[in-house]
Parts: structure tokens; C-alpha cells; sequence
């Protein structure tokens, strides 16, 4: 076998993994019980790692409220000094199976999920939706209204949450995800259905605690119901322990990971190990802006929701989700369009996942940077957009840069030239 | 005001009042209970009257089947012999304020949704989903299952789901309604979001529930479970109740009502009173058949659930539902133009009904006869399709006949040449 088939077979493989894998929900834990490497003194936040002066803004405005929330440093002066010194570590979410959401930041004492797929054994973490409020640890916040919401988090509703995901023996997420599809979810900036879908499935467990637990049923229930983002972090998990399913295959050209911290965006691909290949941050294709923002407070501090991207979801299923246009601008149209063109550089269709409105095509699954490289087209992604003061400003439909996928292909192209030839 | 102006006014009355009807589900109780003249011997049934002897196949053998299951005759020859000497009655739903799904069956000890509209105090009824057997009275089949099924509902399901939704204090219909249309239904042949969304809003109340019927609240949980249509009862009687607010506005020639029986589907328009315009039956557009049947087993045994239709819903908003495609057959982009083509045929726009393909324009609400009639345009209508040897074959797209509404038009054109001029 020559190395084009080598390189199209070990694609393949990817792709069908990323179509195989089945992520159940199975429990809710603090980040230190489960994570692989999670200490005390650890801080997780999005993208491939930067040395910690290289964090800025709402990023380093994150990992600083983090070291405080935790009780690692009583003032965000101490922190940085704790961060300058070293007793402070930061690292990647995803080097710990973990994944973040804007700034991602995970401390040990915070819940995460913990979403386990079935057939390759693969385990992903997400930490919870802090809730609808605009100022989140997540969006680089940190205040006493802050430490107050993740409290709330960590105490009132992590135990009858967890209780109640045991007691369903584990929910899977596939069956949500894929009807989640046919229900104007593109499982990254609209998760509405999904979210209902999900509490369903949560609603018989969360009857038989009724008994010995009234108030944190009820809890449970109105934190889920207090907005519409609730799945995201389990999209975002599922998408994680799949791409993780399917990263490793050799010879693969596909991408397994996209993420950016406050500097870079990157990607790693599946047969080129754990090296992530760096590029410009996104570019703005379609914006929408809450009320009273403007394009230039636009800060990007970091994101890993992208990993929806990666598998299928999100951007590359944007005509599963025509409310988006609502949330994000632009017509409907031109998301139609978008999606057809992901087409042209992904290897594979989804057997289960599929959208309507293509007359139940799959969804394009498996990037191939070589085919990014060839038509130009990069991945669209859904991102919420943080401002410059925190918080959320608004949403919109961007684009990776192709620098990243250029810089992958090369790397794949000189690997290809080392392999000897059968 | 000359009579064009007189009908235009009126019309835009009529399209107001459906856009601004609150229907709301207040209570699940016995139809002898609520429904106006109802009584112990009396048979409800699907479309415009007809005398008993007209009703043939699977509408009449609904009605025998009924008055077996009402204890009004002992075996189905008992039966036709109390119907033939009247000593049984047979009447239209919408004369007694129900909507009949198929053959539209009612006794007086079936359970009916009450579903009321506080804006302008109309009252509609509809009976409840018999689950996702093939086998159902309103598919023209009664045997000791369905007998079974129908007092499962009356004894099982009744008293724990109107519990709850009495303690609910009243469930508001339109704000799920205009969800689900963002969520994939078009709240005719689809209702899977709408279900989702009025069971979440249920939870509330079952759990408070739980101690006193725990049973009964899993019973009712599981119901509603077993299958996507539960809400299409509630979409037909917030359809009614948000039609019949719209009828009886003088000089009106927008549609208030479509229904057909097994000989003819009819017509009722805003300022004609109550008389039924009568034409043949729908003619099929576009069929998908479950496997194994074909086209010459397709029978019309009744139907009301068109109610969603009129008030712009169903065919009027196919491009809301592309799941359908999967359903109904054909493909989304002859949705989408069939919807558009809807608009010519409609004098208003719904302000909070949108569908999100159309980048969020309102649903074509108020069907003109008059516009029918000049562009030739009937209303698509999403309907299942019963076979003739009863249960539910398949789906499809339908067409409403030109007929009926051309007699309407021809109607309301005598009424306006005798109305004096001011």
C-alpha cells in the first residue's frame, strides 16, 4: 500500500471511530476525584498551553479569579504572585480529558461531568453551565456574585445531580445529540433541545429522590430550566471523548482537536500525536452583537467548545439549526450555503447524525487538513463572544485560520516522505 | 366604507384575533362533564354533518364502535339498530365545541383536554392520544385492545394528569407553540418538540404529586412518553379554541374552519355563519406509506386536526418541520416553496408564530377564500393517512379542494351585493 491509500484508509478509520462512538453521561464528580492529574494547586484553561505570562485579559483575568475561588491566594495580587512562583500551576483543559468553555478554567474543587464512551473506552470531563448570568468565571469574572453562583454549584446542585445521574445507570448522549439534530440544535450555539431532551431522560431519576430529597430535585430542575445552554457542556463532552476515540490512528490527515487560548488558535490531527499546530486567532464571518456592544470590544480568551466543530457538530451542522440566524445574524441562506461547502473537506457523513433540512444528509465528519489546504474553505465555528469588560457581548459564525491546517499538512506531507515504502 | 373596504376590514378583524388568542389548558375531564349538549347517548364525530346513514368504512365503523365501548349496545348489530332508530346520536364535533382527530370519536366518558382562551372567552375541547398502537378508535377499529386502551386513558390516565394540571394553575399553549415552531414542528404531523416542552412544564406539578400518587405520576410520565403526538391534541384544541375566537365577524371571507368526514371535506368562513362549504375530499400532493401498503388502500375516514391549518399552522408551516421530509416523503426544498406559496393565499403574518428557514417571517395566518379563488392556491394540509382496513398506513402532503372554496367565495360575494351601500 502506497502512502496516499495509507493516509485515505487511516482517515477512514477516523472518521468511523468519530461515527461510532457512543459518550454516555455516567456521573458528576469534583474535578480533583476524577480528573487524571488534577491537584490542589492546579488550574485548567483553554487552548494549547502558553507559559503563564503569556495568558492576558479575560484569559489571565480568569486563571487569577480561579487561584482565588479555590483558596489558593487570598487577593488576585497574591495569586499572581503564587502564579509567577510556580506554586500555582496552569495547563491545558485537554492534556487533563477535560474541555473548556470560552477561558475553560477548572480548579479541583469544581463538579464536572464525567462522560465515558462505551466502545473505545475513551473518558472526557466538562465542567457545569455557571447559569445565564452575565459576569462567569468562564467569560474571565470574578466577584463574590461569582464565588456565590459556583458555590452553588459545587454544593446544591453537584449532590442531587450526581445522585440522580447514578441512579440512571448512566444517560447516553448519542440518542439526544442525534434527535437533538432534527429539532434545530446544531449542538454548539443552540442547544435548546437537547437540553429538554435531556432533562426527560433526568426526570425519572430525579422522581425517585423526590422522597428523600424534595429541595435539590426542584433545584436541580430550575438550574437546567434557567436557560438554554444546559447540554452544551455535554456536547462539548461526548464531542471530546469521540475526537479522543478517534485521535492516534497513523497516517491520519484528520483533525482530532481545535482550540484557542487568548493568543492562538490550534489543532491537532489524528496520526501526528499530541503536537498542536498554532495559527492567527478566528476570523469574524458573521457577528451579532448584544445591544450597546461594538466589534472592537471583541476579545477572544480562549475556547475549546470547538471540539463540537471537530466531530460533526456546530459550524459544519449549521442547517440543522436555522433559529441560529436569531442569535448569530446573517440569513439562512447563506448558513445553508456554509454547510454545503463543509462538505468539501471533511472525509466522512455521519450515519446517525443528520439534518433535515439536506434531506437527512450526515453531517460532515472528519476535517482533512489536506483538503482544507487544497479548497482554502476552513471550518466554520459557533462561538459565543466575549467582550473586553467580561462577559458575553453576543454570537456569531467564524472561521478557523488556514494557517493552522497549512502548517498540519506540511507536517503530515514530511511524515508521509519518511514512511518507507512498502 | 364601501364593501371591498368592509371585507378587507373584516378580514384583518378575523386574522387579529387568531394571532392574538392565549389558549391555555385548565383541566382533562370526562366530555358529559364539560362539553356542551353533550349526552350519554350522544357520538361525536369528524367534519361537516352528515345523516348517520352516510357514514361509511372506517368513520362509520368507529361510531358502531363507540356506542359498544359506551355501553350503549351490546355487540355491533345492537348498535346499528340503536343508530338507525336514533335512539343513538350521531353529531359533528365543532357543533359542541370538540376537534376530532380522524374519525374524531367522543362519548360522554371519554376524557377531553379544556383548553380556554382568556382573550376572548372561547372554550374548545379535544380528546386524548390513544398512544402509538396501530390499532385506535379514531382509525376506525374497536376490539377488546382498544377497549382497553380507551379505559386506560378514562381511569389511569385521567385523574393523576388533570391533578396536575389543575395544581399547574393553568398551562399557556401558545408560548410552547411558538417554540416547538423553532424546534422542528409545525404542530400538525409534528409535535415532538411541543410534547417535550408541555412535559417539562408538567414536571412542576407531578413532582408536587409524587407523595400523594407516585403511581399515577409514572403512569402519566410514561404516557406522554410513548410517542411524539401527545401534544397534537393540544395543538388541535388550541387551534379551536383560537378559530372560533376569529369566526362570526361580519363581511369576513377568511376561513375558520376545515374539516372533512369520509364523503367531503368543508369549509366555514368568518362572516358566513355556520354553513359548511362543502367539496370532494383532499387530494394527495405527496404520500409516504409505511411499508407494505399501498395508495388503493388510502381512506378519508374524517379529520379535524386541518383546525391547525386554518390558523396557520401544519401545511401553512411545513418549512418549520423539515423532519418531515422523512415522514411525508418528498424533499425540503418543495416544502419551502410550497410554503412560500402559502403567503398568496393568507391576509396576514403571525407576530410571534415565526418560522426560523424563512429567516423568522410569521406564519401566512387567515386563509381567504376569495385569494383561494382568484390564484388557485388551496391550503396544503399535513395529514396521517388511515387505510381501509383501518389503523394508520402513512402520511402525507394534501391539498384542500378548490371547491369548497370557490362556493364560499360565491357566497360571500351574494352576501356583499346585498348589503346596502353607506
Amino acid at each position: 500500500m502506497d502512502e496516499p491509500e495509507l493516509t485515505a484508509e487511516a482517515n477512514a478509520e477516523t472518521a468511523r471511530r468519530m461515527c461510532e462512538a457512543e459518550p454516555t453521561l455516567v456521573d458528576v464528580r469534583a474535578a480533583a476525584d476524577v480528573v487524571p492529574g488534577m491537584t490542589a494547586a492546579t488550574i485548567l484553561t483553554s487552548g494549547a498551553p502558553l507559559r503563564w505570562e503569556e495568558y492576558t485579559g479575560g484569559q489571565r483575568d480568569g486563571i487569577i479569579g480561579a487561584a482565588q475561588f479555590e483558596g489558593l491566594a487570598g487577593s488576585a495580587d497574591e495569586a499572581v504572585a503564587a502564579l509567577d512562583s510556580g506554586e500555582i500551576t496552569v495547563a491545558s483543559c485537554q492534556d487533563h480529558s477535560c474541555i473548556g468553555s470560552l477561558a475553560g478554567i477548572y480548579t479541583a474543587s469544581m463538579p464536572v461531568f464525567v462522560v465515558d464512551d462505551a466502545r473505545s473506552g475513551t473518558r472526557a470531563f466538562c465542567n457545569l453551565f455557571e447559569g445565564p448570568l452575565p459576569k462567569r468565571l468562564n467569560y474571565g469574572m470574578y466577584d463574590e456574585e461569582v464565588r456565590e453562583t459556583l458555590l452553588f454549584l459545587e454544593r446544591s446542585i453537584m449532590p442531587p445531580l450526581a445522585e440522580a445521574v447514578r441512579r440512571s445507570g448512566g444517560i447516553p448522549l448519542r440518542p439526544i445529540i442525534r434527535r437533538a439534530l432534527n429539532m434545530g440544535d446544531e449542538l454548539h450555539s443552540r442547544n435548546t433541545a437537547a437540553t429538554l431532551l435531556f432533562t426527560r431522560e433526568l426526570f425519572g431519576p430525579l422522581l425517585d429522590l423526590e422522597s428523600s430529597d424534595p429541595a435539590g430535585v426542584r433545584r436541580v430542575l430550575d438550574y437546567i430550566r434557567s436557560g438554554d445552554y444546559f447540554f452544551l457542556r455535554l456536547a462539548m463532552a461526548a464531542a471530546k471523548a469521540t475526537a479522543d476515540a478517534a485521535h492516534g490512528v497513523p497516517h491520519s490527515s484528520v483533525v482530532t482537536s481545535m482550540a484557542f487560548n487568548c493568543r492562538d488558535y490550534a489543532i491537532r490531527v489524528g496520526g501526528l500525536g499530541d503536537e498542536w499546530f498554532r495559527g492567527p486567532l478566528p476570523s469574524v464571518e458573521q457577528v451579532k452583537l448584544f445591544d450597546g456592544h461594538t466589534r472592537d470590544e471583541i476579545e477572544f480568551m480562549g475556547g475549546e467548545s470547538t471540539i463540537t466543530e471537530t466531530v460533526g457538530l456546530g459550524g459544519m451542522a449549521q442547517a440543522a439549526a436555522f433559529p441560529l440566524v436569531d442569535y448569530q445574524g446573517g440569513s439562512t441562506e447563506e448558513m445553508a450555503d456554509r454547510n454545503r461547502s463543509m462538505y468539501e473537506i471533511a472525509v466522512a457523513e455521519h450515519p446517525e447524525f443528520r439534518i433535515p433540512f439536506l434531506n437527512f444528509r450526515g453531517v460532515p465528519v472528519g476535517i482533512d487538513v489536506r483538503r482544507v489546504t487544497e479548497t482554502g474553505i476552513t471550518p466554520a465555528i459557533d462561538i459565543a463572544v466575549a467582550g473586553k469588560g467580561g462577559g458575553q457581548i453576543g454570537a456569531g459564525a467564524f472561521r478557523a485560520p488556514l494557517a493552522c491546517f497549512e502548517a498540519a499538512a506540511r507536517a503530515h506531507l514530511e511524515l508521509r516522505q519518511e514512511v518507507p515504502q512498502a
